[in-house]
């Protein structure tokens, strides 16, 4: 993302706006950085490269690859702050205290324009497209994107996406003017940012052609549906787009759509849960509670039931104590299925149904 | 991989074993094949184009992704037989009976010479390749390779990697003769053939450098590292060269390796569990045992203790009945965390034993 960051960018793409920024001549000391996504990699890997210091400061629920995979670039690593937000603040105070650059994430007109350079490479790799989506955090890919875009081909639509839980850039739009998005947390945690950046508003209001948010189910989803379908690890943030493809009227039906999909830096644990909240939704993992009676065989016949209809047994739970629905003498088991979908999970229910049993599904 | 079948394999790379044989004239009536891997994916993608109808027989705990996919292509599926063996003597008799062409997966000189088209690309965008390492099942695949690359290259080292579970090339190439391997389970299911093909066989033990086994663990690890830092989804079988590389001491230090990761189609169910199995190797899960006093608030002790150490617990069981280790008046409770490793495990349970608890590590 920092591809193009301290040269000087090209006269091109930039507007009026940022020329009379010059690139920093003297960063010997070091940079710092704050980052709620992949910037913070971008930095400890440039700065690893030129031979500078460097502090990224992130937030303390900052997925653990972001923070090794800084680490492992030689980058001292401060976590701060309960949000993006207060890390950046945090940084900005310790870049005054140490005497350090800071290299804003999305707020600085050289950041955003080594952003767009994701722009031309798309162009020149697809000169046939007609929409991108982008995830929108703080702002500053999409403003980068849609500055290099429409600067050649004015024609493309440009469309942003973020959570719904942190919709800074929608709210900013609809009021005219900046304004802070309430603390949430979103698996999007590369777009968790409350208040998007100055430059990257002014360019979105005028160039950006829609921005949608997506539900965390959305996000959940579409992270599950790139590792099946397209075999790919993509974090929260970086699946926003097929999120809003998949589930957001876009008008885009036989347009040629390049998604951005920003980032894979997600922990495994989280790809974890997002497959079983997956599987629970796609009816590929069901829960059951089953009542038997509380007496030798009973189980085995339920187990049985299961084997014939081909489901596999996950997980069992016996309760008797705590069970709402169980009479004296009746016991529960609560059964986790991997299923094959709707069609399994029904014939298996109305077959154990059938054989007398009284069975539940339970909802996350 | 079966980009050349049904061609006239090119000349220059075929071996005089299969000149006699001719392509098949008349596949009108229908194709059935046999599959622990994605050979038949490849047969109903290709027979859809073709427009000629196909059966694909896999075994009944073949992935749910595999029976997916070849469905969508418009094949008939039929599960059958507790293995690819069983599977594929289905076929041959399903083929006999409905007066279907039989597409072997891999004894057939024209799949073998499709899969060397592998070979060829490989060389093509590597030519300074010293070594390629490749998934052994049915032996095709490597055959393929190996004829392809050793007719242009001779000196590029070819490695085979078989599951230690199903090591028939490994048994068959010491035996000097096709020796069927006892059957077993093996994550690596795309590999999971008893017995390898005649035709394989003579060009492995000819061209195949050498031939190592992975264990279970291994392959499993080696999906973890794709998934973590490749950010690919493979599965166990195509990760199997990942897993020999990293665990088996092969002389290839500083040479260019090429690892073919032979297909994607895992079950994300399988996923989760291999990520699950991963972290708790990694130590970035554990399961603590934790003996607490009977009596209210001595939960929310541990509880504090576990927050201040930044781990995260996932998981929480209380047993009072049935802990081994417990007596009257004190209770367990056994944790599920997230932990960064072993240092931070260490540090939580000397400052838990220093509160005056009693912790013991679960292993799985």
């Amino acid at each position: 993302m920092l591809r193009q960051a301290g040269k000087s960018p090209d006269d091109g793409l930039v507007q009026g706006a940022w020329r009379g920024e010059s690139p920093d001549a003297a960063p010997a000391r070091g940079v710092v950085a704050a980052s709620a996504g992949n910037h913070g990699l971008a930095v400890a890997f440039h700065a690893e490269r030129l031979g500078i210091p460097a502090v990224i400061v992130m937030p303390e629920w900052a997925p653990l690859i972001k923070v090794a995979s800084a680490r492992r670039h030689g980058a001292e690593i401060v976590l701060a702050g309960a949000d993006f937000d207060e890390a950046c603040e945090h940084a900005i105070r310790l870049g005054d205290e140490r005497g350090l650059t800071f290299v804003h994430p999305f707020d600085d007109p050289r950041v955003i324009a080594g952003q767009g350079t994701l722009g031309l490479e798309l162009l020149e790799q697809r000169p046939d497209v007609d929409a991108v989506i982008v995830p929108v955090g703080g702002g500053g890919l999409i403003a980068g994107i849609a500055v290099a875009i429409k600067a050649r081909r004015p024609a493309v639509k440009i469309v942003g996406v973020q959570s719904e839980k942190l919709p800074a850039m929608v709210k900013s739009v609809a009021a005219g003017r900046r304004t802070r998005a309430a603390a949430a947390a979103t698996i999007a945690d590369g777009i968790a940012v409350r208040e998007v950046g100055a430059h990257a508003f002014a360019i979105a209001r005028e160039m950006v052609h829609e921005i949608v948010t997506v539900a965390e189910e959305e996000l959940a989803n579409a992270v599950l549906r790139l590792l099946e379908i397209e075999k790919t690890v993509v974090e929260g943030a970086g699946a926003a787009p097929l999120a809003a493809l998949l589930h957001r009227p876009l008008g885009l039906r036989g347009a040629t759509v390049v998604l951005v999909l920003s980032g894979g830096n997600i922990d495994v644990t989280m790809v974890s849960r997002i497959i079983e909240r997956g599987l629970v939704q796609d009816d590929r993992l069901v829960r059951l509670g089953v009542i038997l009676r509380d007496r030798p065989g009973a189980l085995a016949g339920v187990a049985a039931l299961v084997a014939e209809e081909r489901a596999n047994i996950v997980q069992i739970e016996h309760d008797r104590a705590f069970s709402h629905w169980v009479a004296i003498g009746e016991t529960e088991v609560e059964l986790t299925l991997e299923t094959s979908g709707r069609p399994q999970i029904e014939r298996l229910k109305s077959r154990l149904e059938s054989a007398g049993y009284r069975v539940e599904e339970r909802r996350p």
